[in-house]
């Protein structure tokens, strides 16, 4: 069964494992320092396909059918599939699950969605409504640059406070098999806006939101930065970790040492031109597949926090004068026995 | 606990019972055949604030705030919030619930989001994970409008297919209290894409999804049309609701006789011109809280399977030619045991 822990976390007794994880990813992650750990690199980041979206699309399905091929699972395997991404109307998840025809729980939570489809996987597995679900999420550089900002072929200069919305999927299958690596805690994010507006600036947008998420999960489950090997927020850059280092500074709480972010670690900002690092959903979902799982896998880390971040960032509220509010959502993951 | 019934199914032996449910809407669902039902309807469509997506905004938070005072509950007791809406990035919802300052589970299943936020909502709290959630979706005509189709200003002309989007918003807050009316089942539906591309005819896009997960939940459940005091779909309008009944009529069942839906319920076709009938996220979910719950608690229906249903449609997707997909989610409310 499970705990309710103070305000906004439950721990989880029933031990939820990740039986299988993917990641596909573009060309651009290919080339960065990640680039060899991937499971599947996209020459091409059209993927083959007719848009941007589609591309999208595709991307999901290849981390799906990996993550799949890894838990040893058919898709008629999974009861549910929790899927979502950045575009209007999640069409990139809607296009990328079809085919898989499993019941879908469509999420958004911009960028944390790998947060949030982690947390009610493992809640809805743990709590004996399902024997394996797929979290799924996804982003691609350009179908985002034309969903949120310039149109590519524009050239639009990018402030040294931007992000590069990495060109991705993660996907990972959860399930009561034992594995090298379990979810044993959830704390789930309010929405908390800061009052900042610029969508070129999604670092600051989200920091505010990670710091109270965290601040509530070292509070809900009393432990302390030392408790973690690693504390790893979704695609806050490097914007985003100085606030947040700052602001959870106030808090009494100093995670800077053991801190990195999932956006900061998948380019190189020498060689890449990527400004404060990588964002978007596919973001976190890749590098969990591809680094944090196996590092935790290897049995280098033994626990860590898993903080997606997003941005609540829409063109035509950006285009009203409103403000971007930010959310995340903590997992913990763990070493499981084997 | 709960029970997995087939392929996509739980039977929920924990009541969920809905506490307390709020409807909050425009005036031309004022003017309508259940004006007199809802809770609150707002005399300017605009609801006093700036801009058409606020206005969607400040619909939710009427709602809620009304759920809650019927559930004799403060935001601070509530565990979670389920809440989506059509808009990109879900703003409505983002703006609408950003004051209650609860940790927010976001969703997205289009015109179905009721569904989805009923069903997570409902495994959530029987699974222990939350002692109360708020569930919480909204609809606007002219919000709407602008995301999927045509300015007002430009008075395109409307097919007789086409579907009015409500200008509404519905909660519900659920919790192991006894109250009048309990969720008893579930049943999550896929994607279903009959490869319709027409942006105008919402009723056929969805119609073959809601047909797929009412065939599947009378399969999981062992039960048959009669079983029900009614079955109430979403959103498929008088076109919709054609094509459902004869898809369930070709695998044996005759549904036509208990059958009715949301978005014919909700305006006069004879005076109000809105063709096909209504539609949006708000469309279900106000039905839902005006007229569905309390025809549950009066004791006039003893078991319903409500049925919202959802049309993936994206502007983006629409112009690169795509299909629109469809889904629908299945919950059984249950007159409970005083």
């Amino acid at each position: 069964m499970s705990q309710m822990l103070g305000k906004q976390s439950i721990k989880l007794d029933t031990k939820v494992y990740i039986m299988g994880a993917g990641s596909a990813v573009g060309p651009k992650e290919g080339e960065g320092p990640l680039g060899a750990c991937f499971d599947h690199v996209f020459e091409d980041p059209m993927a083959q396909a007719d848009s941007w979206e589609e591309a999208e699309s595709e991307l999901q399905k290849e981390a799906a059918r990996i993550a799949l091929k890894k838990a040893k699972l058919k898709p008629q395997e999974l009861r549910y599939v929790f899927a979502g991404d950045l575009l209007a109307q999640s069409i990139a998840s809607s296009f990328g699950v079809e085919d898989l025809q499993v019941p879908l729980f469509g999420l958004f939570g911009a960028c944390s969605t790998m947060g949030e489809s982690l947390s009610l996987g493992a809640m809805t597995v743990a709590g004996g409504y399902a024997g394996h679900v797929l979290c799924l999420t996804s982003s691609h550089f350009a179908s985002a640059e034309k969903e949120f900002r310039f149109p590519l072929g524009y050239g639009n200069q990018r402030p040294l406070s931007a992000s590069w919305t990495v060109t991705g999927s993660g996907a990972c299958v959860l399930g009561l098999e034992r594995g090298k690596v379990c979810i044993t805690g959830i704390t789930t994010g309010k929405i908390v806006d800061k009052g900042i507006k610029d969508s070129l600036n999604m670092g600051a947008c989200m920091a505010g939101a990670a710091a109270d998420t965290i601040y509530h999960h070292f509070h809900d489950f009393e432990r302390n930065p030392e408790d973690y090997d690693k504390i790893i927020t979704g695609d806050l850059g490097s914007v985003g970790r100085e606030i947040l280092c700052k602001l959870l500074g106030e808090k009494g709480y100093d995670i800077a040492p053991n801190h990195t972010d999932c956006g900061i670690l998948i380019y190189d900002p020498e060689t890449q031109d990527t400004h404060a690092g990588g964002s978007g959903c596919g973001c976190a979902a890749s590098v969990l597949a591809a680094h944090i799982l196996p590092e935790l896998t290897k049995g280098d880390w033994k626990r860590v926090l898993f903080v997606p971040t997003g941005a609540l960032l829409s063109k035509v509220s950006f285009a009203e004068g409103n403000t971007v509010p930010g959310i995340a959502h903590a997992v913990v993951l763990e070493r499981g026995v084997e």
